[in-house]
């Protein structure tokens, strides 16, 4: 029966791979999933031989403030563990974080991941979007975002690296950014979920200032870097005393027995982090150039693990090219419904080298087809 | 280092039992856990073969509306997917439930678990203790919690069975307070965590009379009936109107991946339930009348798998009690800090057979003293 069930599970969770390999008769394991954005390295095998021999870890209520995690992760990024919350997923850090800061208005730079908005209208805030331009290649200008913050701004909420858009914003503008924040008492959020899957990872993080702004929070996950979107581990930085308020207010629990010993892959004693950074600093850079050469499409540089792409010049849209591609073997993510998107705009994902190659075999089919 | 890593995580985890171990100098198998009230059959071993097998579901997000787990509860309690939440344990559930309800004023029947007072002062409601009586024997009255309800009363939220009292109010009378809540507009919430670790499980259940009254919402979870709190598996259950809300206002993915497939486990098929049953059925009543031949307590009536006791004419109070049964490698839960108890109540757990006399061995060793 356990068979059985995983499969109707499998079916049933968030990968449109099992979907799509019934509808088109296509093997789950011939899919290619360039619609999910996590390292294709996979769970790292040290983690799942954790868990497989700590199964017994279930009868026992996960510590609930997760005092081992914070530890590897006040080692691994040199902060103090007063400076973290942890969480289920980001997505509990994000909306955890709205509902004690409680704003009024909320500036949020997009198109970006859709739950900032949702968060910010849940606790009543108003949403505001400052366009980041296709003009200026989808990249955030800061200079024009501080134009944008007016008097009764008191968060701001941005992605970096971004999704969709894959563009990475350098540590001086968003210091700039905070500076100016800091004077008129706006606090900013950086989700840095996907930092790790840049070339040069932390070193663009903003991690290393967060003890000189008291208004910069800063949201984490494990969820892209180890590929364990089912696991659910988020986390955020801040100061001592917002932390603080967040604990106290956070549901008990919340972060789960396999969850709450994930904090040992930090360590890097598989190599796993370096091998990470070895495909980033080839792949990145190669699918760029590769899609490049298709010239049916406007390809946006990207920073980290994915490509936001216009569809030029051919009678696709998003949906008929995401159906076409589909129908041979390869998922794509549909990028019309973010914020000032439409439907020419795909999101692809940046794999392994054969993954790449096939992917390119198969679009080049397509676009002849 | 893995092994290291799951000692280092056992020690912070919720188990009382790592802590004492060190400090008592006895080894964690020896140690006998009577303090968490969780199903002394264990993690069923279906469970564990099947998140052995399914590891890889680590990679993909869980599905958001987890869509298997509803198909199973829908199944077990004959109930509409439509009516059924999932939550990170029972706590999501509480937590969403009022924040959904944004209640004013809400009574709470107590000694009770702590977390509904502290879901009620979360969302701004006044949080009134309706005081379940000593001299009662702990058992809720509910003609006298009738009388308790003012007018501005909009929110009931009760435990069945009471943890830590250990007492089952009968649905008769829950009935009774469902229709006198329903004609104030009232909204009853049932958190029924133990109900299958009473005798007669289901049957004492409110879940059949859910589409009865639109008032009326019921909290439960896998934690205590299959031993695994650190999985994280809670559910509500409620009219449809309610539970779109519910949904909607929910944070995505926050029920992991192994969490999503444990609804197997419902369907009895490696008799876990049966097995349960029967412990039930033998081992409460047995526990019972071996601790009131102890006169050095007054033990009050447990309905499920745990007893509230007062100690009576000796100089032990909780802590020094739980003390001396620590060092002996017994954990008992001192009830001191539940409202209207004092340091006089102990909270024990119910095992199977072989524990609960080596439990009134070590008991007895420790009066003796």
């Amino acid at each position: 029966m356990s068979e059985k069930l995983i499969n109707q599970t499998a079916d049933l969770h968030g990968g449109n791979i099992y979907k799509a390999s019934k509808q088109y008769g296509i093997s789950e394991e011939a899919f290619l999933d360039y619609s999910a954005n996590i390292n294709p390295l996979g769970v790292p095998e040290e983690l799942k031989e954790t868990i497989l021999r700590s199964i017994e870890l279930l009868s026992n209520y996960p510590d609930p403030e997760c005092h081992l995690l914070r530890r590897h992760i006040s080692e691994y990024l040199n902060i103090n563990p007063d400076e973290i919350i942890i969480g289920n997923g980001a997505a509990e850090i994000i909306f955890l974080l709205l509902e004690e800061l409680k704003p009024k208005k909320v500036i949020i730079p997009s198109p970006t991941f859709m739950e900032y908005e949702r968060a910010a209208k849940k606790v009543g805030a108003e949403a505001r979007h400052h366009e980041i331009k296709e003009s200026a290649g989808f990249r955030l200008e800061v200079n024009e975002l501080i134009n944008h913050i007016d008097d009764d701004t008191d968060c701001i909420i941005l992605c970096n690296p971004n999704n969709p858009t894959s563009s990475l914003t350098n540590p001086d503008d968003l210091i700039k950014l905070i500076e100016f924040a800091y004077r008129k008492e706006i606090t900013v959020i950086i989700d840095e979920t996907f930092i790790e899957l840049t070339v040069g990872g932390n070193t663009n993080s903003m991690v290393k200032h967060l003890n000189e702004w008291s208004n910069l929070i800063i949201i984490r996950a494990f969820t892209k870097l180890f590929a364990i979107p089912g696991l659910r581990v988020g986390y955020g930085l801040g100061n001592k005393e917002l932390i603080k308020r967040l604990w106290d207010r956070k549901i008990p629990w919340s972060v789960n027995c396999f969850a709450s010993i994930s904090g040992m892959l930090l360590k890097n004693e598989t190599g796993y982090f370096d091998r990470t950074a070895t495909w980033i600093s080839e792949e990145i850079e190669q699918f760029y150039n590769e899609l490049c050469k298709v010239d049916k499409f406007h390809v946006f540089k990207p920073h980290t693990n994915f490509v936001l792409m216009r569809i030029k010049g051919i009678s696709f849209n998003s949906h008929t090219l995401k159906e076409a591609l589909a129908s041979k073997g390869v998922l794509i993510r549909d990028a019309s419904n973010f914020r000032f998107l439409n439907d020419k705009f795909i999101r692809v994902a940046i794999k392994d080298r054969n993954s790449n190659d096939r992917f390119m075999e198969i679009l080049d089919d397509v676009l002849k087809g």
